[in-house]
């Protein structure tokens, strides 16, 4: 055990571990247990065996060089024991723990990785058939890098309006793919910009009597891999720098009568025979498009735990900082760590409280699609509403984890002031690289939508009295719905309103609520005011349906963390869990006070005053705590990559060997004399 | 006139130009005067006759590349007449709207400047005295480059703790510099790391009896100019990359017994004379301390109008965008444009009224600060409370700018989903460069104190019955506080809510209250619970005097920007201003409701529906009429820089350009035989 749970270095950071209330290492242990420990451990072993792992660049380096870095990155992770070892099935934690590791070691790397031996491989497999096995089979070996090519130019999150058109020809029995104009060009493929060789695409599928099937997967050659060189009729190209993932070459495509035989139509559910002839194993041709972006949502549970992998990298930084960092003090005393403030605890604490329940709430969630991708293959009867329910979850998680993390890191990069611009801080990459997550993979406020008309349809059922039950127990609740709506707020306290059983009271009242209102406002638009079901769908969304499902999935994550604390044996470990949980709580509530009035759950100002307490007083009470949190989820120090949050609290000796160390940084620019010139032609 | 004002290229955007409630072109010239939109026209004529200025790479260039061009266009831009001949006599609107110019062009040549031929000659002229002269012309011909060195790695914000020292030597007549450690080091000086041959260095001044008389500034010469090495005993060098403004070679520098002579003291307050007595001409050491800091405030004022500068950017790409961009429709219509949905309204539209409203605000606020200057010279009896005043002003509309901004800007990113995170889109370099105004120039939570704890001694005033008049009238109103704090919430409907008086009238209760609620916690803390005044302080800030100091800066902005609606004398200007303050005031109000029911001022659902039907109203109100609102601050297409905000509503085309015109887009890497390599070596 102890290789796996060393002591941290001595140092300016010794105060605040001193004072911490519970044993760092019992919490670690409890919250990941051994095999995972063991798991991390072998993979920061066997990571540190390779040079390239361990590029640490503080300065520019040019765009091509992080793609390059990205690649080799990418194609050496398969030398990995450890990473190719892992059994999900003997641990199905394994493949949301591996997520995390690699966003730390460099995002580019995890996303390439995730599309070209993950993404790419599981949609030949779930969409293809044994005629595609050879490609299944060159893509775990890395013989064939793919790229998944649906999104074009014009066209992101409506993909039913697609343009890119495959038209079957019986003559040659081809489909010939065409990209009708630039904005039919797919874009935004990872991979695809250089080192992809081959492309899932999807397209309008028209056979030869004209009629148009809707979207269909190909699977297309794009480059030779033996001269990386475009197919005729291919245009392919990179989309250039981006605001970050650098390392992540995107591309863009456009097809000029490019044919590919009728083989590569990835054929699970409907296929053209020789002579053109249609043919489809589903009914419903909604239910097959479904079925076929379903293999998408594997995506969504892996950017909660990307989201998560973030906000503890710059929480670790900045709590680190703010630990060490002095200024300003009573009088006549001592300057005193900036922790201390009560302005600088109500900034990062929360986002701490932010950065374990993500955490621990990604690991589950990642178990949980584990789960259901098992099922889905052993044809168990629950896979249906498990599914449904895994897919809200996901939809609305997504979002609220990628604008969670979003302002968490914002708040630390700013928390660290001036050395937090710094590129050798850390939290700039940090921003750059989470940005991604808010839009991709279902753009938030769009993809948010599946989960509230989800919701929608509970309301009829609550008003006949119907019992509402799901595998995962997000919405049973509901079915008390009328009950929770009358009660009132009735806490005496501070210390009432921040158990986390009164927290989840209040967020069950405030997802009734919502539900009731958003069902009511969507109604009186369609019924009343005549609107038809889209506009009227369209005019809910500000301070109803979007809230609604803010607040169904803050409630869920609470339940479930609740669960993790009281599970604790150990009372240090509960205690502690618990009062991060009770920070995430209320801090979470109070963005949601004033519906509490709106709807006459409160009337007066104790409700106001008691979350205000509770939030500083649990602020106050965990400070002592954060460094020895922190160093329970802080990846090692060579994959946090930051000066300001080493482990060993040295801040001043690392900013100084960054500044010192920088090539070039005290010496003339080559430009010196120019300066002069510039001014002379004056 | 109509040179200024040109027709915008006929385009996708037509059809909502057509549709605005208003003439473009009217509301330009009202809101700007025909003054600055011919200096603005002139100044963009100029600036397109070098081709230094039209630099506009996609690509990642490196750091030096960015330095370089910044470093050419700061020295460039004095080739421009029409910001030479500009007379802040004549028009003192001018320096904030040059400074908005320039952001557009290139932000990092913006702070170059502004330090160069900005604050490091007025740092010289105001704190030095005539035997300083010479480094005062050569400032202003650029013979001198200079930089402004007051914080150290190991302390920012608390200034009196600066470890730098200078010891007089009476023999040599010298003052000694010394860095004591890495801690001390001087850091973050613009231009110290390349470029300037100069700094003002702030240092302890220790006379040969031993004293220290705190805090001085001196003149260092720290490269020599026919060189550009450093003098011996200086070790100076850059700081390297940042999260942005990188074009910006921010500097350290240490001192090692390094000598200068004692006429580099700047002694307009304070001097050493030749057998080292220190000789003051000030009585209060603090009031010396206070003047020397002074010169720092015009930065802040700057920095709202850098702020509005962005925001403008910004909301101009993502509004240009978004009535492009179409996706989605009711079912069987043609799609229709994001704009045309409320949670898309919802997200940028109030952003658009910040842009308004700060843009307009610094343009006042630059006018006023100019004048203070202007007042402060001529020794005007008004000058000690306008200065106040303007301190306590300029300290909170800076940090409510740089959050308000930071949050525009990253909305304005996320609604343009995808495309919105290419480089070429402009979001991310406008985001990366805005950060930093969140940070310098004093941290936002500690600046934001100068102007709470200025509040705060206000209420003692206000309970003894005396009238309070400042001349900027921000706080005259407090005199009525304790009427005030008497009303309750007696508003009607929506529309009642949303006049800018009955808007004005709620910020007034709301600076009322919490300045009551902040003193009593204050007191309490202090004389109940015996905390000393530093940390009674610290613990009123989050809830009390933060919140304090927003909404009194909130209060006096829409006040200001009032009286510019008020003055227009066509309706349809009037209509627009009014909507738009209206949107700004309810919007921003929302952000504080639940104190109107901690404070007893509402007690029911009224507040809240009111408040969130006028915010969707004005919203929809406001959509047509946005593309027009946008054309009005929107900078000219060569400053702007977006493939997706140009003004011709081309996006397609813009995008397509930037795609295949990078170089090497379409071409292999040159490491593609590497990738098989890599793989063979497993």
């Amino acid at each position: 055990m102890a290789k796996y749970l060393k002591d941290f270095p001595s140092g300016p950071l010794d105060e605040y571990r001193r004072k911490a209330s519970f044993d760092w290492k019992k919490l670690k242990l409890y919250l990941y247990s051994e095999d995972i420990l063991e798991h991390q451990y072998n993979v920061y072993k066997e990571l540190q065996q390779y040079p390239i792992f361990l590029h640490e660049s503080q300065q520019m380096t040019s765009l091509d060089e992080q793609r390059k870095l990205a690649a080799k990155q990418m194609i050496y992770l398969n030398k990995l024991e450890s990473l190719t070892d892992a059994n999900i099935f003997s641990n199905p934690q394994l493949p949301i723990i591996n997520i995390k590791i690699l966003i730390h070691l460099n995002p580019s790397t995890a996303v390439k990785r995730s599309i070209s031996f993950g993404m790419f491989p599981s949609v030949i497999q779930s969409l293809g058939t044994d005629r595609h096995n050879s490609y299944l089979a060159g893509s775990f070996t890395g013989d064939i890098l793919g790229a998944y090519c649906l999104t074009e130019f014009g066209h992101g999150s409506n993909a039913k309006s697609i343009q890119t058109v495959a038209t079957y020809d019986r003559n040659t029995k081809e489909f010939i793919l065409n990209s009708p104009s630039f904005e039919a060009a797919k874009c935004w493929a990872g991979n695809l910009g250089q080192t992809a060789t081959h492309a899932v695409v999807y397209a309008q599928l028209i056979t030869p009597d004209g009629v148009n099937h809707s979207l269909h997967p190909f699977l297309v050659k794009v480059r030779d891999p033996e001269t990386y060189l475009p197919y005729p009729g291919v245009i392919v190209g990179d989309m250039g720098e981006k605001i970050g993932l650098n390392g992540v070459d995107n591309g863009f495509v456009m097809f000029n009568n490019y044919r590919i035989p009728r083989s590569q139509l990835l054929n699970r559910t409907a296929d053209v025979a020789e002579d053109g002839t249609y043919l489809t194993r589903l009914k419903d041709p909604s239910k097959r498009y479904g079925a076929s972006l379903g293999a998408l949502s594997v995506g969504r549970v892996m950017i909660v735990g990307i989201c998560a992998a973030y906000a503890v990298q710059a929480l670790t930084i900045a709590l680190r900082y703010a630990a060490v960092r002095k200024q300003f003090g009573p009088e006549g005393d001592d300057e005193i760590s900036i922790l201390e403030y009560q302005s600088h605890q109500h900034r990062l604490i929360p986002y701490l409280s932010v950065a374990y329940v993500l955490d621990l709430f990604s690991n589950y969630l990642g178990t949980v699609q584990i789960q259901v991708l098992i099922e889905a293959m052993s044809g168990d009867s629950n896979a249906a509403d498990l599914g449904l329910e895994l897919h809200a979850i996901s939809s609305s998680s997504k979002p609220l984890a990628g604008w969670l993390v979003r302002d968490a890191v914002q708040e630390c990069r700013e928390s660290c002031a001036g050395h937090g611009y710094l590129k050798a801080a850390g939290l700039g990459d940090i921003r750059n690289n989470n940005d991604a997550n808010c839009t991709y993979e279902g753009e938030n406020h769009i993809l948010i939508q599946q989960t509230s008309n989800w919701l929608l349809k509970f309301w009829p059922l609550i008003l006949k009295g119907e019992k509402i039950k799901f595998p995962l127990k997000s919405v049973d609740f509901l079915t008390d719905a009328q009950q929770i709506l009358k009660t009132k707020f009735s806490f005496n306290s501070f210390e009432d309103v921040m158990q986390p059983k009164n927290i989840i009271h209040m967020y069950q009242w405030l997802v009734c609520f919502l539900l009731k209102a958003s069902y009511e406002k969507y109604e009186t638009l369609a019924n009343v005011k005549k609107l038809d079901s889209f506009w009227a769908k369209n005019e809910s969304q500000v301070f109803y349906l979007k809230n609604l499902a803010i607040v169904y999935i803050q409630h869920f994550i609470i339940q479930r963390i609740y669960l993790t604390a009281l599970a604790a044996q150990d009372i240090t470990i509960k205690n502690i869990l618990t009062k991060i949980l009770s920070l995430y709580g209320v801090w979470t509530l109070e963005k949601y006070l004033t519906i509490f009035y709106q709807g006459d759950y409160a009337s007066d100002s104790r409700l106001i005053n008691f979350i205000q307490e509770a939030i500083l007083t649990l602020c106050k009470d965990l400070k002592d705590d954060t460094v020895a949190l922190v160093d329970v989820i802080a990846p090692p120090d060579f994959l946090l990559k930051s000066v300001l949050g080493q482990s060993d609290g040295m801040v001043y000796k690392h900013l100084q060997n960054a500044m010192f160390e920088t090539p070039g940084a005290m010496s003339r620019t080559n430009w010196w004399k120019d300066i002069r010139n510039w001014k002379s032609k004056l």
